[in-house]
């Protein structure tokens, strides 16, 4: 068996950010435009939103329990499972926001929380993810530009705003087996 | 000039992990055995205290307040800040322990107020550097294993538990600039 090093990015691909992010948004801000999920045509959320919100949209994400509160999306935890089962080396490459205070913190507990202790092990937290050395990146981030050209081959998990991304590896957690033929 | 990117750990090579643990060992407890440093002649504290007292350095490292409230390493400030006028990209690489609870956010908090809030852009918080790229890792840990063959070069910050170590590339923050020679 070939075994590689899979590296898996946590929001839009184990945690439902998109949810989490349209339910507070609604909540704190009840008057402003709302942008469904099909509305999210670019990546970073404020390039999907009415010029002028950048404040509040930073607001939601450095609130408490933002990051810590995101559902999972089904089947992330399973797939996981099933690539250590089968001998691969799973780690979780997430990157912080800038104003790390909550979403740090946060991000290593949601992982104890959906995923258990002994993965919180395994995140690696860092911006420029093209200095992470790995098999395959599987990530719903259109495009990754860092330090280095990255050595991993990008996966792109499926969403909105990476459509234009042409890329014939293009997952779901209901397919993903295929990045390893 | 041959731009390089430079990592460079917390514990030890920027802040005085040792001369903290040992400060606080004592006042949480003043009966058990002090080693002090020219007596820690191994990396893992347990391995330089006697047997059976894994849980009290633990509890010593996992207590609120000791990653935040370690002193700077002096000189470390200034050198960081000399390679990046010098041209490298420099980023802080750091292993947490398992018990991340404070130790994660305490980094991030160290950093920003030691070195400033730009430098918590640059962390990698990782277990395993070896997955990290990078031309030079510096480092007072005297191996890294891990899942690959690292491709950084480590530079070994002078400490008492690395003296069994036979490399060139040892230095202090006092002669820290002939590692770019």
């Amino acid at each position: 068996m070939n075994k590689k090093i899979i590296l898996v990015d946590i929001d839009g691909v184990l945690a439902d950010f998109e949810m989490g992010f349209i339910k507070a948004w609604g909540k704190k801000f009840p008057t402003h435009p709302k942008v469904p999920l099909e509305g999210r045509k670019a990546f970073r959320l404020a390039e999907s939103y009415p010029n002028g919100l950048e404040k509040e949209i930073q607001s939601i994400l450095s609130a408490p329990g933002f990051f810590e509160n995101l559902n999972t999306i089904p089947g992330g935890k399973e797939a996981l499972k099933k690539m250590q089962d089968l001998g691969h080396e799973v780690l979780i490459c997430t990157s912080p926001i800038s104003n790390y205070k909550n979403c740090v913190p946060e991000k290593y507990r949601w992982v104890a929380i959906n995923l258990g202790f002994e993965w919180t092990k395994r995140i690696i937290m860092i911006k420029d993810k093209t200095l992470v050395f790995g098999d395959i990146l599987i990530d719903d981030k259109p495009e990754h530009t860092g330090l280095r050209e990255p050595v991993w081959k990008h996966v792109l998990f499926e969403a909105p705003y990476n459509q234009h991304v042409k890329t014939k590896l293009r997952i779901t957690w209901d397919n993903w087996e295929r990045i390893l033929e």
